[in-house]
């Protein structure tokens, strides 16, 4: 007995996915059936089909905006069966949303009824996701957005309206949020407690809430932002908003920052707003932190589960240090130059300054440091970290720990730039090293430091930090050593990061944003939510025992484009 | 007053560093001379003498191999006096080298006054530096070989040659080392002590073992590699045999392993070294540690700093778990298949993975893993570390936490790939999620591993392991979830950590490396040692107390390449 494949494609048909999955179980358990797959016919979907067999000649015509329907079965009767059954199977009620209470049509229609939501979780494909968010802003109304394959340009015009207005969008691709102590899209059962969490990345908050759970602490909110998010085109808006409501929370006493890698300039904004927040925060890049622990109240977790011990722990975390809000006249400007005898040094600061400065450049780059072409010639044009110990440096010559004249002549270089405001040097003591280096580094920093003070009538501030590496047994004394660049106007450093330290106080406060502060209440509980989109969502809020509301919703021409396009058009000519 | 610079070429000649550096100095410091630039005519060096105003005409037909003589002054005189005095100042005997004692001209001349020195330090040019070190290997000798420019066909013939008799070879372009209570090179000094280092990274060594010492503790002994060690075509032969001494070394009760992120077939090695130290072992891994706090005995440190707290505070350490020593015939094989619903998690598996596994194929790839060009068709031929929640494969769909068909086809798949050993899963509970996911995906895996091993007369054993993520106040019942995936034969992970460590079992043992180990006497007190080179390094040696001698080398024909070619072939005819 040969196995039967039969196929059917229905154009232009939207169902609600939920709708979908279950027919497709309905169709695979029905007699004399094998298998079944129910997908709109992406290519994606198509090949999914096709590795379990499951595509057949009558699935070429169909597109990514159609329904296609293949059936398995043991003979021929039993699929021309299956698939005889399908409309009777999609008119099933689905189930969900309250059922059996009152479904309202529209957005509207559902604010009348639960005029208290401040909360629209919408979960409708893609294409439709933003008209319905914008609708929900419109109406006053924070948008936890689940949808994705939403365009950027709709994620950043849909944020900006909401920032201008004091509202949350979060997503769109925003798989998780706890909001006044209930969730939104897939949320764990979680107690609440002291700790608010900003998470560009679903199962990352997930995982950090889960197991401050299980390590006895709890949640305050917990705001996903949509991965998105912090791309330099949407600037982290909602990952800001987040920062700043979390900030103000009197009941949230430590921040869980975690997200992919930012793009360096959004990084910038994060951490600005993480330093100024007052309270411990915990952040986790995935896979790009600095190297290093903490600088001042923010700390660094090398995983997402290392982020719940260490939030879990904040009551054992020192206070967080007073930062005071710098004048934007006092905060120091200007590349930074690095030039480094170690090259590993070199190494570590460039890894401590890249999450937060881009681009830096290097004739010895890691991670995302770029290269240098000349570096004989000059550091560039912007922040650059040399490492005068490489091999291009050392033909013929001694290395920079025993021989200072290539530096001295660098730093006098960098010192007549007047684009450069921070110099980072290493003085590595030890034996094999410069009997004296912080002696022969010591005039020329004086001299670059009262240099560019006499030049400064623009108000130009030179800093030179320096980073000592040795014992107080190296024959060249660290105390005289670090005494003597003290002297000359350094800042010291024993460690990178330390040095990283002082480089990132030239990120500066954080300027104002535009728009208004989400106010506290947006985020008060017992939350109240209208649900457009997957049903289930609906059943997950009432089980929370949340105020919450389905809408009956159905695309625009019952998802025909087409047709869609022809009322829109219309719609748009009987408006003129 | 115009300053006049003159120019001065010696073609082909050859000088001590140290020589040409006093020179410059001497020069500087001459009656109306104004700056003064002694350098091989290299290009970079060309450019920084450019830069400080130092070339002029007579530059132009310097080559790399010549030395380029330069003085800015106030006058044509003073400039013509400082020139005619550079045939004097060079004759001036440099000093260092146990000045006024005995100094041989050659190696064998040295070793024969000084028969105890297991090490020959050897700093001169990189041309001429791979011969020295041949020398010294045939003669018994370790090998620490400062010099950099030198290829990399040279290191590895010098360190093949090395491993086979028992030796060290650390370097080319290693900085620094503590040998038997000495420093090599660059070394800050630093009391003894429990924590031994292995470091492809010259600086990092020094910033450890001095951090080390501020913090009470000290150091075994320090062994540098050079950077290239853990380069694929090095293979890491310096950094595994300095951890196998190590692990063999009573006095050290701690490793430190410093590196930049190695070539993963390296860092396989590595950390499979590491497993089986039966010590803890701190590793840094300069901004590429994988995403976790330790594996075993193996702990991650965020930065150099961290790396010396952490080897500090190794008595307050678990002691090393037992690693029993697996037979090649159970360890386990295949490829191992991510199939995740959490993208997070996704990412942060492929952050602990890729530092030892390459590559790594996912339709999300993070840090170094690859693009899989069609997720919907196949995995590809290698590891592979799936997404099924990305947006292509949710158009229309479910995600695949409330729908389990697209991997349960996919799981069916992966189990039916005889290349593939682990399957890795999770499972994230809470609202919004499927109501049993566990129960959804149990069937499947039980009958992927019983299938697999029916069919695996070829000793093919399946694994899969399970991250589940959720409360006990998870609709689902976290442990019910558990215990139903236990029930089928899946291994349980509550971190990625702990998915991590499965992952890593698959790294197996560390085969026997050809060659012969480094015998503990060559690190023994006191050093006694060889200079050839940089002749201030010699003095270093004698200043810690150290037996050491001055070899008086020249370069052969006095570093006149041309003539040495000449040589070479008469010497090669001669013994023809």
């Amino acid at each position: 007995m040969t196995p039967i494949l039969r196929t059917s494609v229905r154009a232009g048909s939207y169902h609600d996915s939920v709708v979908l999955m279950r027919l497709q179980q309905a169709l695979a358990n029905l007699p004399g059936v094998l298998d079944a797959g129910v997908v709109m016919a992406t290519p994606a979907n198509r090949e999914i089909l096709g590795a379990s067999g499951l595509i057949g000649d009558g699935a070429e015509a169909a597109g990514p905006g159609d329904l296609l329907i293949a059936v398995r079965a043991e003979s021929d009767g039993a699929a021309a069966e299956a698939l005889a059954r399908v409309d009777a199977l999609l008119s099933i009620r689905a189930g969900g949303g309250g059922e059996g209470g009152y479904r309202p049509r529209s957005l509207d229609g559902a604010l009348r009824a639960l005029p208290e939501a401040r909360w629209a979780q919408v979960s409708v494909p893609g294409r439709f996701a933003a008209e319905v968010a914008h609708e929900a802003l419109d109406r006053g109304r924070n948008v936890f957005l689940y949808s994705d394959n939403v365009t950027l340009e709709d994620e950043v015009a849909l944020k900006g309206k909401a920032r201008s207005r004091g509202l949350f969008v979060l997503g769109p691709d925003c798989g998780t949020a706890m909001i006044g102590g209930a969730g939104l899209g897939f949320a764990n059962r979680v107690r609440r407690g002291p700790v608010g969490i900003v998470a560009a990345s679903g199962t990352g908050l997930q995982m950090v809430a889960s197991r401050l759970h299980a390590l006895g602490s709890g949640v305050s909110q917990a705001i996903g932002t949509g991965g998105r998010d912090l791309s330099v085109e949407v600037g982290g808006i909602s990952a800001l908003q987040a920062l700043d409501l979390l900030a103000r929370d009197p009941e949230t006493k430590v921040i869980v920052l975690l997200a992919k890698p930012p793009a360096p300039a959004v990084a910038a904004k994060l951490l600005s707003a993480a330093r100024e927040a007052g309270k411990p925060v915990v952040v986790n890049f995935l896979g790009k932190n600095p190297p290093l622990w903490r600088l001042g109240n923010v700390r660094f977790a090398v995983s997402l589960a290392e982020a719940a011990d260490l939030a879990a722990a904040a009551g054992s975390l020192e206070p967080a240090e007073e930062v005071e809000k710098e004048s934007g006249e006092s905060h120091p400007t200007g590349f930074f130059r690095g030039l480094f005898a170690g090259g590993t040094l070199a190494y570590e600061i460039q890894l401590g300054l890249q999450i937060a400065f881009d681009p830096i450049w290097s004739n010895a780059p890691i991670g995302t440091s770029r290269t240098l072409d000349d570096p004989a010639r000059g550091s560039g044009p912007g922040h650059a970290i040399l490492d005068l110990g490489a091999d291009e440096f050392t033909v013929g010559r001694l290395h920079p720990m025993i021989d200072p004249d290539l530096r001295l002549r660098r730093l006098r270089a960098e010192a007549a730039d007047p684009s450069v405001g921070l110099i980072l040097l290493d003085v590595v003591l030890g034996d094999g090293s410069h009997a004296d280096p912080a002696g022969a580094l010591a005039p020329e920093i004086e001299r670059a430091i009262s240099g560019a003070r006499e030049a400064g009538r623009t108000g130009r501030v030179l800093e030179i930090a320096v980073l000592v590496v040795g014992t107080d047994e190296d024959p060249q004394g660290m105390e005289e050593q670090i005494e003597t660049l003290r002297r000359a106007g350094a800042r010291i450093a024993t460690t990178v990061e330390e040095l990283v330290g002082i480089a990132w106080e030239r990120l500066g406060p954080l300027p104002d944003a535009p728009g208004l502060p989400v106010p506290l209440e947006a985020v008060a509980a017992p939350l109240a939510a209208i649900n457009v989109g997957v049903e289930t969502f609906c059943d997950s809020l009432l089980a929370q025992g949340v105020s919450a509301l389905q809408v009956d919703w159905r695309p625009p021409a019952g998802g025909d484009e087409r047709l869609a396009g022809i009322l829109r058009r219309m719609k748009a000519r009987s408006t003129e």
